[in-house]
């Protein structure tokens, strides 16, 4: 392995020279606020050990980032029975997943796109009230991250909920179909919180060492999911977790990771790192375009890849 | 690690006694002719052992695992410029791939669709007569497995043609677009004669050694592909070799593998092992019934999945 | 033509006998309630005479026919101004429409189907309340049928609203891409309670009295429409009144008709007659069956079909 | 009715001096030669009396307007028969219909798209070799134009068969399911020839009489098709006519019509006209851009709208 610290350095500073940084989501107006020229990385190795590099301390929305955690926590609840409202296939559509939700009676692809944690949120929710559901997420973040500052921004959740027409969309049309159980509202409610979790890249990649460490939480030295369960969010996040774009992502990167339109990515070296990076401007499909890239560097430079060998 | 051998022994016995074996493939009749009892494992550690178990020296029909060998061949030749005529995403339909070439203007999602394994075959046949161009298929699979009694089968090479009006639809689809430079005929001349090869287990498991090894022929001590392409067909057949069920099935084994309608598959535990697995009878995503099943056993019973950590 | 009355006899005579009736759509509770016996035919002719035959003064719920008189109604206020935002095309899909809301950036295909007749709804709404503008509705259906009595079923406007999760996503879709101006339950209420107009076949053929007399209400002898628009209503009706069954309509009865789940269907033969029809049970395609198969004996029987020559 | 020959000779003046004549068709080369700024149109009226201008007496293409002669030949042939491997429903797809295809299991949504009238062809080709059916398609063409002049463009027809890539990608997908049951290279010939059959506005409006007659050819009295079967060839003229723009001409001009990428489109007033059309520019959708304002301007100046009423 390259040392690691110099291989960072080297990948913040080259970032920051890019010209072409991608674009800022801009659907909702707290989000198109931040400044693109953001740029953060952390690594938490699986022996405990910390690197950072440029703006790894400064909190960011995680938004579909938090899909990981919410699945986490509901195959806790419902088990394998999650499965059978949620399927396991890449969505593989540039299109947002509303056509498949109809020629696939209300079954979302997958866990990691909207329609499918809106789905898993349903789950979370059961029977409870939408602030006992939202405290349940936040506790297990705080949990993984060893981080009781970590909060929800308010803000960003309403606005999330003010002008979310397509998530009422797919949360309507899913319940059409028999397969959402509360009221979309509360479920939406349940949604929009979690996506507003706020974390910098070091409390991120702080909360991710279970997936690295086999569903162990070293913080807490209790075991967060099965081990068994925990290699599945792994190849999950590898077939599934940039929405269109996971093919090339796994064909450049070779980790698997789970991006947020905020401009974070969460990635997995199982037995081996937990990274988090974050860099606001996005792709075409909505990926983090500098993170993407900052990924490849660091995967190819450390000799991460899942898919290495001789 | 498990003793392995007895792993594969215990394998191959539950295997033969499940009562659902799936349904072989019948559109063509050669196919349709193969007994559903058949069952064979090889496995090639990266030190060169062979351990094998049930029918793992009886040939069968590669079909589709040949798309790995093609790309293989195109990506040496054509090199990174491939991958403008062929994108690298799960294709992501539980129909047939025609509808995404319409939407996606005669580009075929990925080389492991036989869309895509139309238009690399375009690139192997270039301006080489189909005669050549099949020979150099088939002179790569024979150095990679180190053995050259490998052969095509032109009764099923032929039945393949004579049947395939679907993959004509492709063809002729992808030509409209432009995607496609050489002659329909010629082109499916190639296709079908690769898919119409025939290896045992042991033949395939040992053909597939590079794709563990970075790319390293170990028969030959030549590099038949860079560490860094290597890593990337892993990653292709981690995320698009099983069709629409490449999920499911990265989600259970936990390994990248190409499988085919002769009920074969090639998996890859990149820097461990290459492995072969054939049982004739296909779920209803088209891939082996048992031999998937055998798949997760022997990967979790060796602790191969690369998502594992901790 | 055949002597009219009789002809209608003996249609209702055949009806009643017939062993299936169709479906009665029971995705409400007030729907599924109505007995699949009923059968009404009400045909008012170019010079006012009315003959009737079966259930034709039975009251029904006229449900998507509604989408007819909305459309008149919008197309007097917002002009051809209206097809920005609503297309003119058959859906031609078996599916609901929310696939097209999709490829085609929340434009509704035409304003026969739910999405269309939602965006519809909210140029009705305008900068109104709710209640004006479904008033606005109700007082055209009664004007043009000439009659008071005519209401709206507020027990089936509230079913409607509590289980229509569909309509939900549909209005919330187009929401999406900025094709509804106002908030989506307010254009829900309007669009709920226009298809909750109760209405016998006489009042229904009554009120369709202007799209055969090119636009003229000849109980007021007022123009509701020019004779341009009044055409081009029917034009639609001809092309989009059946969801994916409108070619089959036309092809067996050959004249512009709108039909209901409640089980009625409002047909013109321009120039000729305003004929309306109710019987309970619905075809796959959502269309009244045994209406749709009397509409066809009727427009035979009388050489009606606008498409008869020579 | 506006005396008649004027206001042709007005329409005509009026097409010759329009900027916008859209775009001819360049898909193959015979097409792509032709002057846009040809414009010709002819019309029959039910007394026989025959009215033209400006090109009418040029032969052009006749393209897909030979799919209502192929259509009515296999009617009288193969009979209802036919509606069991050929729907009656608009395509409503932008796209072509391939992706129809696959959705609907390999048979097409009509007889007036290519996948459609392939089928068509098919039937037609029955046992016969192609040239008898190709032969017999000419035949009728000539006795319902009272013509023995009219011919196919050998040059055209080849080009189209050169080129023809998704055509041959609709016959084997259409194949593919089982609803061809002649050689693809065969039934392609018989569809590629009729399509390359070529006549000037004039010939083409005598043979759409028997259209507007109820299937009676007045140059020998005889019946070419039952009246019945007349009416709904024109219902599939008016829902599926042109396209995927075949509501926008029921909207517009209100006559049953077929069009063709030549730039000729016939059109029928049942009992009063049968009316022929031919500007080589074509709209967005394939349809000619001025033939289609031609018969908007001489339908509604005439009084023709079959949606006429009052």
């Amino acid at each position: 392995m390259t040392a690691l610290q110099p291989l960072i350095d080297s990948i913040v500073s080259d970032m920051r020279k890019m010209e072409d940084k991608g674009r800022v989501a801009d659907y909702i107006p707290p989000l198109a606020q931040v400044s693109p020229d953001k740029f953060g990385l952390a690594v938490v190795l699986a022996d405990g050990q910390v690197l950072t590099g440029g703006d790894a301390e400064e909190p960011f929305s995680i938004q579909s980032i938090s899909k990981v955690f919410t699945l986490t926590l509901a195959l806790g609840t419902a088990g394998d029975q999650l499965w059978r409202r949620v399927s396991k296939e890449p969505s593989g559509s540039p299109f947002n997943s509303i056509v498949q939700l109809e020629n696939e009676q209300g079954v979302p692809r997958n866990p990691f796109i909207n329609a499918g944690a809106i789905v898993v949120s349903d789950m979370i929710l059961a029977r409870h009230e939408p602030r006992e559901a939202i405290g349940q997420v936040l506790r297990l973040v705080r949990d993984l991250a060893g981080d009781d500052t970590i909060a929800i921004d308010e803000h960003v959740a309403r606005a999330e909920l003010e002008t979310g027409f397509r998530n009422q969309a797919l949360a309507n049309y899913t319940k059409a179909f028999g397969n959402l159980h509360n009221d979309v509202d509360r479920v939406l409610g349940v949604y929009s919180h979690c996506c507003s979790i706020t974390m910098s890249c070091r409390q991120l990649a702080l909360a991710g060492r279970y997936l690295m460490l086999g569903g162990r939480n070293p913080e807490t030295g209790r075991q967060v999911l099965s081990a068994h369960r925990t290699r599945r969010i792994n190849a999950l996040m590898m077939t599934c977790g940039h929405y269109d774009n996971s093919g090339e992502f796994a064909f450049r990167v070779g980790l698997p990771g789970k991006s947020g339109v905020g401009g974070g990515i969460l990635v997995v070296a199982p037995g081996v790192a937990s990274i988090a990076v974050w860099a606001p401007g996005l792709n075409a499909q909505g990926n983090s375009l500098l993170g993407s890239l900052a990924l490849e560097r660091l995967a190819a430079g450390a000799g991460w890849s899942v898919f290495e060998g001789g």
